[in-house]
């Protein structure tokens, strides 16, 4: 991986180790990228554990601030509270290729599912990448998705990589992004937040970085040369090691959009803007002979903390995928340019 | 088709000319059944009017009773509050390959779909029909999405068919069923409901018929032949003449509800409890220039005639798909057996 | 009191020992009946355990199944996850003075509140009493309130009574029902689930007993009179011992809406059909410094005899509730007429 | 009213005529201040429309961002999509005296109401002033909510006025605040989008003016002040003249987060954030006998504008709110500094 992002930071809190999701512990990040011609896509997953998702589920929440979005198995999620799956990202129309896959490697583990078990729930969220990517060709296929699953590791790729490859944000090259916060309870626990985005959102030109606009030129010059841009939207992926259920994992889900609105988003129209939170605190088991998790939960008057912390990781982890981004050039000639070419060449920039 | 079903009416209101959905002019249904040894599924669409339907929606609203379930599409539906697609019905593990189909569907009839203009929202429901289909082959392909499309007609077949070929009902052989009750207004306009369910669901011994348990002794006969079959879930598709918003459509979802209790449901853990409502009475365009529908919805204080048409057409659809279903032996020797050999055949039934 | 219910039970679960709310140890009723001329209405409490609620407050969720009502206090449940003061019935006018009864009540016994701690989160939940009772003169004040609260016991009386008093049902007069059920898990634990429900609510006419819609001559009479009276609503309220965290506790409320159905509802326009279920399980501290509860909640897959009780509880209380009423005669000469009365001298009924 | 905000301005669309919510035609602001030792509370009202809103509604809909709070009256607004009160904000222990205010004059004007029509449903909300004012003396009176209808009009007071004299925002003097902004669609036709709030909210220190935290000195000085301030929360009232409905509406409050956000919130704990939006472009009536509005909503993906005018009036009338307001004292020798000083004498603010 390349230099830390040098931009102001967001917000106060302190990172953790490695300013990225994966300092949650057990909590992994793999990528499978397709980079060839008019193909820019590609697969990433975060995966809450190391372990069987399956017969250890992770509680979870989601959070839909914006619905223009075709990311699929939220219901489940919604209702029961639980992840049984790794979260997959991909592009909107790669969605049915990555659920499919998810079914297949959930059913290669456990022959049982949809047989004597109830069937699994495959969790596939996406944007749009189709400025850059040949959206059409539909080029993800399920062996992408395992090869992402096969690469998940605690190192992060950020940027023009796995699911983000062919993503735009603000009128320049978007894509993964992730950072991590440490919170401090009123009780002086310490836990870690961390956030994953794929950010593929944003009106060129409303870009704030560190809550201050950008120049009016620069604005501008974004504007300009990126019209075409605004039909984004953002997965914003939360881990946290704090003891939470899904309720309060909503709530906490809740606060990427502070996050996110001080990028500059107001969450636009076009903007598929979902998040997802999960604990790795304890896990539900699917076996109902299982002993069932007894955990003391968070008290819901030290939740500031986390909530605050979900909010920076949210904003860091957006200005981080934007720093960490190479330029990529797609499908019929079209370019997006990284956030770092632009800082360096643009008057005022 | 076959003959009509003889066991007490649910409820109070008439029908519509052909007690199914499509009597709600302009709706069409069509089915492609795959009915060979373990592969009992199929695919079953709703098509909500004959014309373009991404350029002309139609507005539309979600009701999750019970979110254990894998459909995908809802989460757009909810926020923007139209369909832009067919209805697609089919068994969990072809969700993937359904929306694929609708996407590559909409691109070939609109090539500006992800390029110049917005992805499309693809909507694909399920239920887990995996006791006599054998679901792990992952049998269904984008073409039998295409053959159900080509089918859609007035005429409806119910029971044992599209993607109600494998699914169980009470222990019974379910399926897909549909009514349709007249509701007349208190300004003494007179609107049609109509319902499609894919019932997959039911305690087996709960069903009641006409809001009558069915006797005790063939309660426990069923429950001792279909203990396996409680993993259920049914899809509740409503369609009106009426101009309601999507708001009021939403409403008018809930009371699908009612329909489903009074057929012994308590709306299951694992049962996969989902409706959609949609109205033919206006469109959406997709161009921001055409124009925009200018129409007087529905006073609100009217709506119960609706409301109660809701929740009887839900009642009778289910009825009917049952009434309807015939036998079907499937993957590993299993069998439901439908409604009218056991009311033939068991003492006391 | 007087008799058991003799029509036809609800469903096929046990009872608890007194076929009430309070066989949830722990819960008390209390009632405040005001009945003197045009002024028939009162309060109802549910205290969830003989504690200080504010300091061990009881998790709980909310449905709004239909939400035309003016209940006060739900937001703050839905969100945190918690009661802390008793649940209070009365009429629709009476909400504010309820909720600043329970306010006062709560900073009588905490005076921090308010300054030191955050506020408390009064719960007033209501149907329109207004045919039998003035609800113009919004007699109800914050001592009936209190005197409510001070009745509390296991004994509940039913019918009309307490915010019952002026409460319609189906035509018929309505008011507080009660009932519970047994539920045994498949880990073969055992619990109880008592609903109780502030009946409003039924189209004339509509009434289903044992399932059965009621004879076509007695439906005919019921609306015959009863022409005014679908302007109603239901408050239900289920308690249960069965450790379930508040996301468990909203799907467990969720089902009220299959009971609700059976008794002849299909949750009508104007009808507030709300739902509210708490857990006596264990307590949530209000001191961040109290140890937070480290309970195993009940496995998702083992709910579903929860979930039939709570179904067949709610439609069982709505049949006590009917039954135990007596006629009551209120304003303008307005009267309703009781059930037993109504099943004893109406032809055919 | 005093001279504008000289701080630097949200955002980039253009205010309207006043910068305040009633620059929306029709739509009225009133206040009632009451302002003795440790009583520093109040009542302010937003008034939709000058004519009879009990028989002319205006459609509404509502965004919990967190549901800490205790507003009355949202459940409905949430099912039936229209206002049919002038919203009441006050403290939070006068909210039932406020609803129950709000009953008798809509009863004054239609006596019909309760008796032979529905109930009306009271819309009261919140934030707690417990800082400043004695909120256990309860001195609001339903007077106090008459003499606020009374002072409805164009101009608006903001700062330490009405529900906003005992707030406290960021650890300084908080508020009423408003504003506005105009936004012109693609179809070039363009609308006001107003927002008024009730800001109680904020970590002391965590403020942003114009995006740009303030200075670390002011937010430590700020944090070492006012210590006990984070109990608060944050009621936005958004107007339009944009003709939307229901469900576009609630998409538009969902945006006060942004502008919410931007401030230096991130939707704390305690902080019960609640957004309201109605639109002024045309009325809903309760006659069911007459007309119904027939009226072409705004195309959906013309919505940006009108979102980002939502987000950017919202933050725009949260700082408004803090520039005007006054020094206050209240109970038990509290003051909070308003911004003004603070920023004239704070080195380094």
């Amino acid at each position: 991986m390349d230099k830390p992002n040098p931009l102001p930071r967001a917000g106060a809190m302190p990172s953790g180790a490695g300013d990225r999701i994966t300092d949650v512990p057990g909590v992994s990040v793999g990528h499978c990228t397709l980079a060839e011609a008019s193909s820019q896509t590609g697969v990433t997953v975060v995966v809450p554990h190391p372990g069987d998702l399956f017969m250890a589920k992770v509680p979870a929440a989601v959070t839909v601030l914006n619905g223009f979005g075709k990311s699929a198995g939220l219901v489940q999620v919604q209702e029961l509270g639980v992840l049984e799956t790794p979260i997959a990202l991909t592009n909107t129309f790669s969605v049915g290729t990555v659920l499919a896959a998810q079914i297949r490697q959930a059913v290669a583990a456990h022959p049982e599912i949809g047989r004597d078990w109830a069937t699994v729930n495959p969790l596939a969220l996406e944007c749009n990448d189709g400025y850059l990517n040949d959206i059409q060709a539909m080029v993800v296929t399920g062996e992408h998705y395992l090869a992402a699953c096969r690469d998940a590791a605690e190192a992060v790729d950020q940027g023009a990589v796995g699911a983000g490859r062919g993503m735009s944000c603000f009128g320049l090259k978007g894509g993964i992004g992730t950072s991590s916060r440490r919170a401090t309870l009123a009780d002086l626990r310490t836990f870690t937040v961390g956030a994953l985005v794929l950010a593929n959102f944003g009106m060129p030109g409303a870009l704030r970085i560190g809550g201050r606009p950008i120049s009016r030129g620069s604005a501008q010059a974004l504007a300009d040369v990126a019209r075409e841009g605004e039909k984004g939207s953002i997965i914003m992926v939360l881990a946290t090691d704090a003891p939470l259920d899904s309720r309060q994992l909503r709530r906490l889900s809740v606060r990427t959009g502070a996050g996110l609105a001080r990028t500059g988003s107001f969450f636009g129209h076009g903007s598929g803007d979902i998040a997802l939170a999960f604990s790795t605190a304890y896990t539900v088991p699917q076996d109902p002979a299982a002993p069932m998790p007894a955990v003391a939960m968070v008290h819901e008057s030290m939740l500031d903390p986390l909530f605050q912390a979900a909010a920076e990781a949210t904003e860091q982890a957006i200005l981080n995928g934007l720093w960490h981004a190479e330029t990529v050039a797609g499908r019929d000639g079209h370019v997006r340019r990284c956030l770092r070419d632009w800082l360096d060449n643009v008057p005022g920039a």
